[in-house]
């Protein structure tokens, strides 16, 4: 079987129907139409076996995680996706695999009414990189830029289970029922809260890297610092009940892969905040706040501040 | 050094400004506006060692070719070039490839005034991956789909240098200056020659896969056939120096790699799209024609049918 018909039998299903595709997979390029008023928001990523998920992995949950990474960028921006473009290589035409890669992957683009619009399959070490696009209306995305001194951050659901999910199933007997691994396995990006805070959050980053490390990246890109209370992380009876208080703590600041959003808004808006995502049934929690003072610090509720190392995955 | 100054010291060059670019790298996504009254091509394509160019591929080369492979695709559409995202994964953080490849990705970039606007670093195989996005007014894409009996069959540049000069690459001894070789190193996306056919093209797709392969795609999608003159192919004086007129005709017709477009046009607009192609500079060759009567066919000079195998590279 050749490349063609891979994709003619995986991936030209059309899951998902769009008036905004003029035309689809199948050409050399495909033809698309934003609204008008909107900004095109546009990001890529790649995962690969062993970097971003264990080798053995279920092929649906690699399809669903590959999607969510990419669709969680876009929820950071507060864009609403509309396409992907997907470009996998992979060693040998596995039909299983792929069958079940793109049942996880189309399940995950139906639920957001996201369309394949192009793509690629080649031979090679297992790659895949998507490339995910939405729209934000002009001037609303949400960016890393605007966070100020006396903000409070804020962090959805319950960062450090997927940590605790990939150390489960690092250990070769994980439960895929288990609310951790799930978690790992099937991410939920946040789209609609991302959406739900246009206009509200002063900035916003989903947490791939790991908490700390992506705050950093926030407050590099702010010019501000930050404290954050460790006792405020919203820790789910599942990682405390796994891993105890202290390295539950270390999971969340440091775990990475969560794909929540952590986001900045002044004070004053603390209950728009709350009220809007518990109409979305998305968790929040203010786990800290801004400050003029450069760096990040975090404090125990000892009032001891934290020493932190390794801040997230770094790949070189 | 991590991912994040790789991409600092050799991605985050402003190596080309657009207005269009409202935030680039730097963020979970680009921001990006199409300007009113145009469609957005988007494409996507990988480029592996040992699939797509020799592993020992001069570093510049690989990434001036990668970036070209998906430009052609958007020239193939009419489509002129904006935004570009890369997606790289490579096993080690070998400063010295980076330069180079950078210095190719950025310098093809640079002259069709295309700007970087996202992309991902990981540890992992050799695997590039670009996304290409470009302009197309409304309803004036070429594609793949239009071509009708008796449109003539086109084709610019020289088929069959590229894959000579892969021959020559992967005998070890191969001079960088060679026609062919730099054919295959550094093939030219064309993007003026894509744009000059709107509303002339009646179907168009660039030559990655073979000649052949890649009519192949035309007249799958026209619902026609088309038989090809093997004497009309405009063979170079270099590919005829170092394959004689029997092997280079097959090189032309098999080899891929090109980056040429091939496209269709009715008869008596013939007179207008050479008169275009030759305000560019662009080479053009008729090279035979669509036919009601499905399948392909390739006639030599003596009126004797060609017997064809293998019509392009298959992955699987």
């Amino acid at each position: 079987m050749d490349e063609f018909e891979l994709i003619r039998r995986y991936f030209s299903k059309e899951a998902v129907k769009r008036a905004d595709v003029a035309l689809g997979v199948g050409d050399d390029a495909a033809l698309l139409t934003v609204p008008s008023g909107n900004e095109l928001a546009v990001t890529t990523d790649s995962l690969l076996p062993g970097v971003h998920f264990p080798a053995d992995l279920a092929a649906d949950a690699v399809g669903h995680r590959a999607l969510a990474a990419n669709l969680s960028d876009l929820a950071a921006m507060g864009a609403e996706p509309a396409w992907v473009l997907l470009a996998l290589s992979l060693p040998a035409a596995d039909e299983t695999w792929l069958e079940a890669f793109s049942r996880g992957f189309f399940a995950l683009a139906k639920q957001h009414r996201v369309a394949l619009v192009g793509g690629n399959i080649a031979r090679g070490p297992l790659n895949i990189t998507i490339t995910a696009q939405g729209f934000v209306p002009k001037g609303q995305a949400l960016t890393r830029r605007g966070a100020k001194p006396n903000d409070l951050v804020f962090v959805t659901g319950h960062p450090g289970d997927a940590a605790a999910g990939l150390k489960l199933l690092q250990s070769g007997a994980a439960d895929m029922q288990d609310a951790c691994v799930r978690r790992f396995a099937y991410p939920e990006p946040r789209i609609e809260a991302g959406m739900a805070l246009r206009g509200l959050a002063t900035s916003c980053i989903d947490i791939s890297d790991g908490l700390l490390a992506d705050l950093g990246h926030i407050l590099d890109a702010s010019g501000a610092g930050a404290t954050l209370l460790t006792a405020k992380l919203p820790l789910s009876k599942r990682l405390l009940q796994l891993h105890g208080m202290e390295v539950a703590q270390v999971l969340a600041l440091t775990g990475g892969d969560d794909y929540e959003l952590l986001f900045t808004a002044p004070p004053e808006r603390q209950g728009e905040v709350e009220q809007r995502l518990k109409g979305l049934a998305c968790p929040v929690a203010c786990i800290g706040s801004m400050e003029a003072k450069p760096g990040l610090r975090c404090l125990e509720a000892s009032g001891h501040g934290l020493k932190l190392t390794e801040p997230g995955y770094k790949h070189f």
